[in-house]
């Protein structure tokens, strides 16, 4: 009996799930490690992905393909709906946005990411983190539900399974709970590579989301979290392989780069909420945020979708303390420079007025005791983004 | 460079929407002939997907664990909220119902499910009725948004990719469309094994969706279409499998699966909407719909989160014809008579008074030329759901 329905595994699903809710007291040990839970020492969560790294080419190869036909199609990203004074926002945008009756909008966000880290618990956190950062890239502050969706690795064990799924999700779930909205359901599928990920939905009324394609010549450009945390997860899983590490042992310790890595790790957990919140207070022009494209892909989109005639000039790069420099290490493998460096739950990119955007930082600094840095101006311009020559790269020493 | 985010595969999915834009009107050919579009003749979607039968039976095994923690639960699945008059529905329900301000509660789902088809644009159309068929359970007519999750497999060559992969999504919009709604977004990931599904929400007030625990002693049990799609799409696998079609010759004719083939695909790609909206005119007290669990798991999942005391006795069984003989001829493979045979895209099974029920199946006879079936009753009980000894399985003729 092959090729069933995967939606037989709903029964999968609702099995972890229960297990997750039996052991809402279970002790999370941290720092993760296996053996504790009578793992294997080796167990690592990170090998239960694509180890042949053909998303990530696919994608870069992609990448002009994809935005050409966006940037030509302009305004179509924008459509006309039945409702007169609102707009369906979906292709482009980092939500969907549908117009429904009495002038509230349904605003909707997928996404999903293959294990980055090892640390099942911090794994889920990071995955709800990320879902969330789209719905905050619109400056929406209130999820309604959310909805999760897991693909469990066939070649996991089946004890490997019933201990690493649930500590997925009790991080989902957890994150979810501090972001004040709830997990209403979701699906498992089985796969060889396994996938966190979910949906977030909101209804809004009109000044409850931004619309990001309002920004205008003049403004600066604001980024809230510092780039680099790809290049810190693999700097990390490089400290027990000799080969990997010897291409950047001269650059950086083995200290930094432990450091790098709870910085990334801490910075990919944190939710964008206040971050979004304070976009409505400083009046925000468009934003998105930083995940699978890197900066400079996700400012293209960006741009891509305004109404006015504006280019995005990106002058600045705060990159995770030395990752800059183990980037440059290894090449073109990166591509952190470039602007093309993918990040996971990255920060939001964000166009203001000048003053909104030096009165942003310094509230967000003020709440949230993260950095958040102007990495360039908007120019008038042909709905383009680029990073200039020999960016300002400069390290980012905070806990964030 | 390893392990990257799956999220950057947004762009390959945008450049697949940007393919299916471009040919709105280019032909689909029907039936689908791989050769017509370029790809080898031996080219079988089916194959793309979990081989090794293991999802189906993880699943099974663990079906009995699941619901006994549901039905012990009973009422859990329906938490009380902030809004006095609404409740909260989650896990357990076909759809998470989330309560919002004003009195609008916010209606969602989501489902994926492997190829179990070789037609791309036909596997498309089923996956999208398969997803839109929970909100369709839970008596909501108007979806609102619908978001695409498609797993393209790591085995597809680029071609079969760019072919494939677009038609699926063709089918998909086609028939979202027909459900008079849009797809405003998605995201797609790279594993082995292809899925296809997606993610369907609704904002309704009280009165656009039916509360599925209102289940009454003295009710009826209406199935709104034939069992036994999966055994029909195995059996029309079969027939190039001369080892496997050995097991089912002595009890059917070619002829007979390919007919079978084409009324589960019919049934399948059927929107469950008309059955939905007669739902509301005939006054059901609580439904499901049929999917990966089979009629037996479905009835018990939907008996464990009634209100009243109740227990729903299940006589007939109403199958596409001769595919109750060939899961017959097949041993313990399909369990077809037990209630355990998964269905794709299968029927409502809803819960009505004597009267309203007959009224509803004359009347979804009379609009869509498709049958619908008394098939149990409603007796005093504590909230499970069993088949009779023996029941009555006769045969479906119909085009669905």
């Amino acid at each position: 009996m092959t090729n069933q329905a995967a939606s037989t595994s709903k029964a999968a699903f609702l099995k972890l799930l229960c297990l997750t809710s039996d052991n809402d007291k279970m002790e999370v040990l941290r720092p993760f490690n296996p053996t504790a839970y009578g793992l294997n020492a080796t167990f690592r969560l990170t090998r239960f992905s694509d180890a042949k790294g053909t998303v990530c080419k696919v994608s870069q190869g992609v990448l002009a393909k994809l935005l050409s036909p966006l940037r030509a199609a302009g305004p179509t990203a924008n459509l006309k709906t039945k409702y007169a004074d609102q707009r369906r926002f979906g292709i482009g945008t980092d939500c969907s946005v549908t117009p429904l009756r009495y002038g509230v909008s349904l605003v909707e966000t997928t996404d999903l990411c293959y294990p980055i880290i090892d640390d099942p618990y911090m794994m889920g956190k990071i995955a709800c983190a990320n879902v969330l950062s789209d719905l905050y890239a619109m400056g929406v502050i209130e999820c309604d539900n959310m909805l999760m969706l897991l693909t469990v690795s066939t070649k996991m064990t089946e004890k490997e399974r019933d201990i690493v799924m649930p500590m997925i999700m009790r991080g989902f779930k957890d994150t979810a709970s501090e972001a004040g909205t709830k997990i209403g359901g979701g699906q498992t599928i089985v796969n060889p590579f396994c996938t966190i990920g979910g949906v977030a939905s909101a209804v809004c009324y009109p000044d409850e989301y931004i619309k990001p394609d309002n920004i205008m010549v003049g403004d600066v450009i604001v980024l809230t979290k510092p780039l680099g945390t790809l290049v810190a997860m693999i700097a990390h899983q490089w400290l027990d392989q000799p080969e990997n590490w010897g291409r950047i042992r001269k650059v950086v310790s083995q200290e930094d780069v432990r450091r790098a890595y709870h910085q990334a790790l801490n910075s990919m957990a944190r939710l964008s909420r206040t971050a979004a919140r304070l976009m409505h207070k400083y009046n925000a022009h468009g934003a998105t945020d930083i995940t699978g494209f890197g900066i400079l892909g996700h400012a293209q989109a960006l741009a891509a979708i305004q109404m006015q005639e504006v280019s995005l000039i990106i002058h600045n790069l705060p990159v995770i303390a030395k990752m800059a420099d183990v980037a440059k290490a290894c090449g073109d493998l990166f591509k952190l420079q470039e602007g093309h460096s993918p990040e996971v739950s990255g920060g939001l990119l964000i166009c203001f007025s000048r003053d909104d955007a030096i009165e942003y930082c310094k509230e967000i600094l003020d709440l949230e005791g993260a950095q958040a840095w102007i990495v360039g101006v908007v120019d008038k311009g042909n709905k383009t983004a680029q990073i200039i020559d020999n960016p300002n790269i400069f390290e980012s020493l905070s806990k964030y």
